[in-house]
């Protein structure tokens, strides 16, 4: 039989469960890939932990199980470059630095094929990855990489094929949706749906990017070069967050039948791809709106097939591991050929701002007659069709109002909005919020 | 680039879809393949229509477009099983005859690849159709088998491999769920949303297959072979329908915050596969509760990775036959390697019976005082903890209420009404619905 050696770089939350797996399911992983898969080395800075942790035998890892400076990794890592006994290396160490970039493309260059969950180094660096895999005809895989344990990349590089992608809507980020859940369902404010996400262990001590929508965006980033072929701009791509997003917002949004979702969404209307990330409200008859907690769904719409969901753990080490060791057996069966199956890039990427959508504005003016005329007549004036407006909520000093549109553009809301204020300059008191709604 | 030339037989629903298909996106499925995809013949006995239909040109039909007799359509097989220059045939012709089942024997003894849609074929006889693949070190591909367009089966084959799969909780038929929609969500009776089908296309002039459970029969016996390597006895699958659900069992599970659902389920339990095709009571918080309509649903459950679940068109012309052309894509470019990812066979089917569920019992009676004592005390009896007692409806001539007991078996839930039977021979009038509830 066949021989396939796995070296795995770092063994922490991920590296750890993916050792795990390998050992337990050793047996029914052989027969799956017609190839004895093999555990053979773990470079770990802290290894005592790591084996205790997961279960780990010390001799799997490099250097005897003692503690390794950073130089001792590096010289074990420069082995396993040079070795001719491994064919998988795991990369499980994360980030986006110089030393694990150039580590990776030297593991390509010396003919392993890589299998990572390293959304933001894909996003931000992926295109010369991918070209010196193919340079070097040794794959990479990187399931886990977009929603752990959900298998849309393999949907969208295989089962898809025969089809065409005509929209993405995911709710990619956990901790958003854990966030959001709490806020909608427990009336939480996002500061103490953010503190109980951190003491759940959903968010980091360092939120910033669930929160702001930059860790969706790597995953959008990857999934739209997959789908349309297209290396994005990780800098260009929109992100908004959902650090703007307040109760008041939840209760106009439930009132329209909706929930508010952090969305990533790319669709392609002729060669051209409407992208971004951003909190959308979802329609309570959208299979996302049911897509509660840290857990994680994504929503395609197909030229021939018509309308997909999965949904799953978007995050954990045994679930993300899990992906990763599914990506090795792939890679043991069927490493022979290296055809990546991404499509024909023949589309330019451009945000929503471009696009037409219907959407929910919500207002915040001076309590004073005659606002909701003033408003609406100026949303009219640009051509906007309004779906419906929602009751006043009279304040001391404000009033609070939304507006539901009809399929239109930004640039139609942001000419509406200019003249209320050329006609009324003091009546909004702040910026209207204009948030898209998915049907 | 290498070529690849492909055959359908039959053109008809899927079969057309396909050869639409491949056509229309000709210059994508090159790219995604690293090959030349070729539609090379169709076979089809009434060419005329169906290259009106789905627009095909007519020389892509065997027969220079005239309709074809049995004989000469036989003919042209015969042709396609000699030939050297097709690559993969798309049987899709239907049905578990032995002349088809032959054509397809021939076809992999002559080296040529097969995909199908054909679910009750390989349900019923895969077995040899699998050897006679593997002997040839060719492939059979049949995601359209399963759920028409949800790529459950790559999901099982290829997703989940670094994975155990625990749990399978499907709706895999469109028709029953239509109809359990129509009578939950419109009240209307089982006839009368069955007309309501049977008006909209979704369900066939004879409906049994859908009703009984067969069809849905077929695709989890496709299914277990995949996630648990086992050849199931379709005679032996235990399959109830949906015909005996009526209004008054909606209603109750409403009460019972559930909704009826015809659910394939699989559950491994040591070295048991406990398995049955059955109507369950699907919590409000189970998300398969939101599956509505004729969209088909599977929801796993696995070791590592925790709860997915797939929603998409299980049936329809070009939803099956998008799944068909992936496979082709997949075909072409893998088709060097021809390891079955399928689990290692080390466990015995079963099915539900011998089982623990929680389950919803409902009792028809007589409408005397000192009923509801008389059953609980008999269901206590058999050690069975209740949950819930339904209100009791008091009828003229009878009531009507339900039990929902937690985990126990069918046996002790006999073992009760054989108790209440001797107390009182005529208490109950009907015998009761035991019906699992899924959480």
């Amino acid at each position: 039989m066949k021989k396939t050696n796995i070296a795995i770089l770092g063994c922490g939350t991920v590296g750890g469960g993916v050792a795990k797996i390998l050992l337990e399911l050793k047996k029914d992983l052989d027969i799956k890939s017609g190839s004895q898969i093999n555990l053979t080395k773990i470079v770990e800075l802290l290894p005592q932990a790591a084996s205790k942790k997961f279960d780990i035998p010390i001799n799997y890892f490099c250097g005897n199980g003692s503690d390794l400076t950073k130089e001792q990794a590096d010289n074990h890592i420069n082995e396993i470059i040079n070795s001719k006994e491994i064919d998988i290396v795991v990369e499980t160490i994360g980030g986006t630095g110089d030393y694990l970039y150039n580590t990776i493309i030297n593991l390509l260059n010396s003919k392993k094929h890589i299998i990572t969950a390293n959304k933001a180094m894909l996003a931000e660096r992926g295109k010369a990855i991918y070209e010196t895999a193919k340079k070097n005809n040794v794959t990479i895989n990187y399931e886990a990489a977009v929603c752990g344990a959900i298998p849309i990349i393999k949907a969208i590089k295989e089962s898809f094929t025969g089809d065409e992608i005509i929209s993405i809507s995911g709710i990619m980020n956990g901790t958003s949706n854990y966030i959001l859940t709490k806020m909608t369902k427990e009336s939480l404010s996002f500061k103490e749906a953010l503190k109980l996400a951190q003491s759940k262990g959903y968010a980091e001590a360092d939120p910033t990017l669930d929160i702001n929508g930059f860790d969706a965006g790597h995953k959008l980033a990857i999934i739209i070069k997959l789908a349309y072929g297209i290396d994005v701009d990780f800098n260009k791509l929109l992100k908004t967050g959902i650090d703007k997003i307040d109760k008041e917002d939840i209760d106009l949004a439930m009132e329209m039948d909706c929930i508010i979702k952090l969305i990533c969404f790319a669709e392609k209307k002729d060669n051209n791809i409407y992208t971004e990330v951003t909190p959308m409200m979802v329609k309570n008859d959208n299979i996302l709106s049911k897509v509660d907690g840290s857990t994680n769904a994504i929503l395609l719409n197909n030229r021939y097939s018509g309308r997909h969901m999965m949904m799953g753990k978007g995050a954990g080490s045994l679930e993300t591991a899990s992906s990763i060791v599914a990506d090795i057996v792939f890679t043991a069966r069927y490493s022979s050929n290296q055809i990546e199956p991404v499509a024909a890039n023949n589309h330019q990427i451009l945000d929503l701002k471009h696009y037409t959508f219907p959407f929910c504005i919500i207002f915040t003016t001076e309590d004073i007659p005659g606002i909701t005329g003033l408003v609406t007549t100026a949303i009219g004036n640009q051509n906007i069709n309004i779906d419906t407006v929602s009751h006043n909520r009279h304040g001391k000093e404000k009033a609070l109002f939304s507006i539901e549109v009809m399929p239109c553009t930004y640039n139609q809301i942001y000419e509406s909005i200019k003249e209320i204020r050329q006609k009324k300059p003091d009546v909004l008191l702040k910026l209207p919020k204009i948030i898209p709604i998915l049907y």
